[in-house]
């Protein structure tokens, strides 16, 4: 399944590397596509999985979550 | 001795890191310290460096040598 969220802050390349590092590590994800001009993180997953987790891995990295 | 070069293309955290890792790699470099919003690179060394090691350096993290 396939949820897209917003991240604010993202910057350059190395932002949305440090950000799609941090959500790829969570449980569950097998793929995440970052579009760096919108912040929309497309996030691919086995199963159903919790925003928070989302939140919290956006957050580690150092960027906003702004919604789903 | 203390040489302050310009940088464009530096938007975050991270590419600040790129480029004073590139920098400070070059050799007879003790200190190299970016300010990100105006794209001041001073680097500190401990004798005369040619500029154009400086740019290599920066050319070589991504980003664009606007002069000295």
């Amino acid at each position: 399944m396939e949820s897209t969220y917003t991240v604010t802050g993202m910057t350059c390349a190395h932002c949305v590397a440090s950000v799609s590092e941090e959500v790829r590590a969570v449980d569950g994800v097998t793929d995440v596509v970052v579009d760096l001009p919108t912040g929309a993180v497309t996030v691919t997953s086995s199963r159903v999985l919790e925003d928070a987790r989302i939140r919290a891995a956006v957050e580690e990295a150092g960027y906003t979550f702004a919604g789903k």
